[in-house]
């Protein structure tokens, strides 16, 4: 088979990698006998820099003439400490997503056995964790309206959500449930948001759709607490878009492995893959950024975008391998033992794939 | 000294837990010669069942008459599974704070030496955790203009806050900051909300005043990750009513002593105090709460309400002697200690003071 991908490095970390990634990538291919078409396009602050907006018309037509898109970080520290800053970084990410239709962010949490002693959570609460939540993404209060009012003294934004924007999300969570455990929870602020409300209201009317599937309805506030204390209680979770922004990255630290965890963004035009660490701009040029979250994006792109299963677990073997052999990045080094450089993992994981 | 404090027991275990928290204060009144007056009055479920309303105005009145409010917990089962009933508890405990103006609600996070391994956080995460999350609690989306449109089919929700309303939260954050190490930490979603950016420049045009204390500006998912990973390097957080909600209760569970932690909410009119745990309908009736974190919310009234800190911190002394002791409810009792009553806590208490 033929891809045509479009490459996003970003920022900081980004291009280191997003190199290591695309190294895997091309040698799956040439063990299977794909072809892949990489077409770099700039985004986030380095695009700012280039050409002064972080998302411009030329990365996006590149995004939608490609079968899938991949991923590094944005952001940079000089846009940092003051978030009311004309253009910043974060706009062109919530312009891609907006524009690309990406309204389904796909962000699983499980764990490797070699790390879970890296996780805060005592071993007994984080064994076994293995849930995946779907993050609404292109609507919500993200996308609102906002401003001020009262000569700048009343600020307001606004979380909107329609039934059918509720319906396409819950539609690939109750999916997703069938593939797995069967266990879907929507999880919502419905004792005081009216938005939360026809979240509930629009599961519930699904539910008869798929009799298989155990529905449990949770309160933000509650999911909270319960991700810190029994994360394996949990499997398929789906929430609207700042929820989602909250409990995601929560989950993320639970594991221990937050450097190693992937995730798509999928929709109406294309879909994303991109590790879920930021740009960690104090590890820029160091070679030393752990390349695993994004080579696991990779992989999910194999098996997401392309159906390519066989391809995608290959690479999932040769990064569980890396992991027992302890060919890792210093984040994730024991004590005394070496730590290998961000491009060392990965021609490691060309040449052992 | 004369108190009128006003008893919202509340539903569920509210009833049980309140009664020792009584009988605690009243041997702490009568010990250093003070005098309480306790009026009860009804609010959710139980206020509803009774006359139709979760917070009467009987209620009301008894509170605002009161020179402090005792509470327990309100909600009960029959109202979860439709939270868009007409009438419902919480909309009762919202009416509360709204009228009384209880627009901080203060909560504090710390670990008791001899229940650290009760936290699902290893040990060395948790240990000398102590940080107080000061949650605005009378605006934003909570209290925002809500409802429908387009034949039901869209949701909307308003968050809103007025510069007014974020310094005077902010102020009491700055106040606590001085009183203990000087670090203050505000959490916002700046790179989205329109609201977040109000609430960082007004708190950074406040830092002046106060220029011993170190203020940190954080992003709400930021702070859910950090709070798991490093508890113990956060002291005082502001921030807004929702992202209070989820960050206090995510903050609750990793101390594991959720069923120790009092809170308050001090405002315009009064104050009230209550434990942050929930009103337990499956333990109603049984004698087996733990009414620990309402005893540690009647300390937190004598000291902040009253001015009487020998009075409050008799109570916690009292309070860590019994655990010590291990006279406490079979959730915190070991495999093969014995666990006792609500009742009998709260008498060996009364007899230890
Ligand atoms: C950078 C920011 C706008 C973004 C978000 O809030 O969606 C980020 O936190 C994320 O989760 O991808
Ligand atoms: C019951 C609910 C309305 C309430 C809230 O969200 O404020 C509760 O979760 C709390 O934190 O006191």
């Amino acid at each position: 088979m033929k891809f045509n991908i479009a490459l996003l490095a970003g920022d900081g970390i980004g291009p280191e990698v997003i190199n290591e990634a695309v190294k895997v990538s091309d040698a799956i291919a040439k063990k299977f006998n794909h072809e892949i078409n990489w077409t770099p396009a700039l985004t986030g602050a380095c695009a700012i820099d280039a050409v002064g907006v972080p998302y411009p018309d030329e990365t996006h037509e590149i995004c939608m003439a490609a079968d899938a898109v991949l991923f590094g970080a944005i952001g940079h520290p000089k846009y940092d400490n003051d978030p009311s800053a004309p253009v910043r970084p974060e706009q062109g990410l919530l312009l891609m997503r907006k524009k690309l239709g990406l309204f389904a962010n796909v962000r699983p949490t499980f764990t490797f056995p070699s790390l879970i002693d890296n996780s805060p959570l005592k071993r007994e609460r984080i064994e076994g964790t293995d849930l995946i939540f779907l993050r609404e993404l292109t609507g919500g209060i993200y996308f609102g309206e906002k401003g001020r009012k009262d000569d700048g003294e009343t600020a307001f934004d606004t979380c909107t959500y329609t039934r059918a924007e509720v319906k396409r999300l819950a539609k690939k969570g109750f999916e997703l449930a069938m593939t797995r455990s069967k266990k879907l929870c929507c999880v919502d602020k419905a004792n005081v948001l009216e938005t939360s409300r026809l979240w509930r209201e629009t599961v519930q009317a699904m539910e008869k759709e798929y009799p298989e599937v155990t529905v449990s309805y949770e309160f933000v506030d509650a999911v909270a607490m319960r991700l810190v204390q029994w994360p394996n209680s949990y499997d398929v979770l789906i929430t609207e878009n700042l929820f989602g922004d909250i409990l995601t990255d929560e989950a993320s630290v639970i594991s221990g492995s937050m450097g190693l965890m992937p995730s798509a963004s999928v929709g109406e035009h294309t879909s994303l893959y991109e590790p879920i660490h930021g740009s960690y701009p104090q590890a820029t040029g160091l070679n030393i950024a752990n390349p695993l979250a994004t080579v696991l994006s990779a992989a999910m792109m194999f098996e997401d975008a392309f159906g390519l299963k066989e391809e995608a677990e290959a690479i999932r073997a040769v990064v569980n391998k890396s992991l027992e052999q302890g060919i890792v990045t210093e984040d994730l080094a024991g004590k005394d033992a070496k730590a290998y450089k961000t491009s060392e993992v990965g021609d490691w994981l060309v040449a052992n794939l």
